[in-house]
């Protein structure tokens, strides 16, 4: 009824249940068990803000052979009836009672054998979205059906972005883009941090993003310190550096990445740090390959901005990207995940200032067989210099 | 740095803590591990967007005795050190060796002795925010201490509001009423489904929400049917009924409802339904009182519309409201939850039409010892038209 097209064509979909059911066959495991907006969204096509509210839980079965079943209140029929999933069992949730997990036990029931496996998502990056009780619950009546860890089988698939998928992110890519050229009007009309902030989240819903899951951001003389705090009232000062950063979604397709803005004048040890984070961002653009390893994509981005005598920030210099607004792998010292061809992933080199303060330069790309592709349009080499 | 003042002074949060703490004793659990955006935000008053990326979890143990304790990624730490929070535990996460086991378990150990209870919730409307082999990791490590379920200990606390409480949601609410009246505007500007919800999220940022963590709506001929759908580029026609639910955040605190707007001329039988829903809810407002249960407000509320001779709609007729778009108790007819003032509830009737499509009415108020107060500036009791 309300007339929006269906995101991807079937095939898409089959495609990626085929990825997770060879994948569960290796593993010997018969069936996995998906409990995650992201993860269901993937599956099905389902997409929906109402993940927002902790009051019920979605199920989505993948068995090794056969179609998916899902295991949803009864307020998600019309939306998962016009996606491809076609077997849908429901319960009027919140149940107190049973909210949902006999429709489970059954379903699961059918599709393990007694002496078998069930995957469930449970390393790094994931969370069991449902009550633990509720879990334990369900691991009482399947058994002696046992759970086993399917975190291999689902991010070994979702990291592999399909061109259908990587269209998606470069259109919220360019969404995000034109909300960053608004900024300098932005900011000229209410030069406030937070009032930023909402002018920011406004301009990517101008632009077309569907919602703005996530707004970061921060400013400081010369850089800034903090960059997960919510605004405040804080005016923006000749000196400063503003930092915005997003992850507005189209379709339930994230982008993120940051752009700085220089207010009034860059100051030279600034303009230093952004050059050198540009000239780092290039060089790995023009290096990634698949077969490095997430840890190589870090010591290439330590290695450049130590070439011109910059101190690299702490904490990951980078990430997957997709469906949720980071994904794995991380560009740290000790993350030894391959990259493999059809990863979407932000390079993000951050530098400390002898303030103490910090830079971060953000872009988004597409690991191709011969090396990335810009998802994000490219950041001027020079920082944007907004005069107040 | 960002110069955000701190949301409550230092002995509202002191009042939460105790309330936990003296539930902590009387149920004989030794600590409280709490993992959910919502529930470290409610204790410590940590309000990031960065919950949005699952790469880490982040971790905060409220002792039976004693001050909090957080363990978190070390990119919180600015944030964190700007809250009430001394006793802070950071690592470098991600970390695939160890994402901050070790250090919980230790913090665990000192707060917990070996034949004690660690309280974690595992109830309904709650879920573990960390991967379930790391909780798995983590028991084992803190044996023989034992889990127990604490969803009532955090739950009977978090549902009763302080009046500085109120006083964030009545705000949130009041922003969102100022954006309803922009959306006749909003409507003519650009009569497609779609752009009205950008509108309305960028009319909510402009009054001041934060950021829309949550807008749903539909639009259909008298009524609608599916409410949690994305927006499509369906146009809106004259006949329609245009419903917009929003849940805006302001200083971390939410609000929930919604108004109906009439596209042309209000058809007869959806004025009838529209005035059977907005009757219904004075009633619930004259006669909510603590001490009834959640079934009783729910079966109110169907007998004021059968006497009006409208077929009540499914599902839960209202929930509580505050730090989550949705809360705890449902108004449900099984839901036995014993209402009590100071509760945050939203009133919440709809009514399926001959049509088969729905319509849905939608206040917030605080449960009073003498009654409901509204939060919502109340509707009009006659549907809003907008000519087109």
């Amino acid at each position: 009824m309300n007339d929006r097209p269906t995101l991807f064509p079937v095939a898409e979909f089959h495609g990626r249940v085929e990825g997770l059911q060879r994948r569960l066959a290796q593993a010997g495991q018969d069936a996995l068990l998906l409990t995650s907006a992201a993860d269901i969204f993937y599956v099905t096509g389902f997409l929906t803000r109402f993940w927002e509210s902790p009051a019920r839980p979605w199920f989505l079965l993948v068995p090794a052979k056969g179609a998916p079943v899902a295991v949803i209140p009864a307020i998600g029929r019309d939306l998962m009836e016009r996606t491809w999933i076609t077997d849908i069992r429901m319960w009027d949730a919140p149940d107190p009672r049973d909210d949902g997990i006999s429709l489970l036990a059954d379903a699961i029931s059918e599709h393990v054998p007694p002496d078998g496996l069930l995957g469930v998502p449970m390393g790094l990056e994931t969370s069991l979205r449902m009550p633990l009780a509720d879990y334990h619950r369900l691991l009482d009546r399947i058994a002696p059906r046992r759970p086993a860890d399917a975190t291999d089988i689902i991010q070994r698939v979702r990291e592999v972005k399909s061109e259908a998928e990587v269209d998606r992110i470069r259109l919220t890519c360019a969404i995000a883009s034109e909300a960053f050229d608004a900024v300098p009007a932005i900011v000229n009309r209410a030069p406030t941090l937070d009032a930023v902030f909402r002018g920011f989240q406004s301009a990517l819903l101008d632009a077309g993003a569907d919602w703005v899951s996530y707004t970061a951001g921060a400013a400081g003389a010369g850089g800034y310190g903090d960059v997960i705090s919510p605004a405040g009232p804080q005016p923006l000062s000749p000196g400063d550096v503003l930092m915005l950063d997003t992850g507005a979604v189209r379709d339930g397709y994230f982008c993120d990445f940051d752009r700085n803005f220089s207010i009034g004048p860059v100051a030279d040890e600034t303009r230093q740090a952004h050059d050198a984070l540009h000239a780092a961002t290039d060089r790995l653009i023009d290096d990634l390959r698949p077969g490095m390893l997430a840890c190589d994509a870090h010591r290439q981005l330590c290695a450049a901005l130590e070439l011109r005598g910059m101190r690299p920030g702490g904490g990951r210099l980078g990430h997957g990207l997709g469906v949720t607004l980071t994904e794995w792998p991380s560009f740290t010292d000790h993350d030894q995940t391959p990259l493999v061809a059809g990863m979407v992933l932000t390079i993000e080199p951050s530098v400390v200032l002898s303030s103490g303060r910090i830079l971060v330069h953000e872009e988004n790309v597409v690991l191709r067989p011969d090396g990335p592709e810009l998802l994000s349009p490219r950041a001027p080499g020079e920082m944007v210099e907004i005069p107040l």
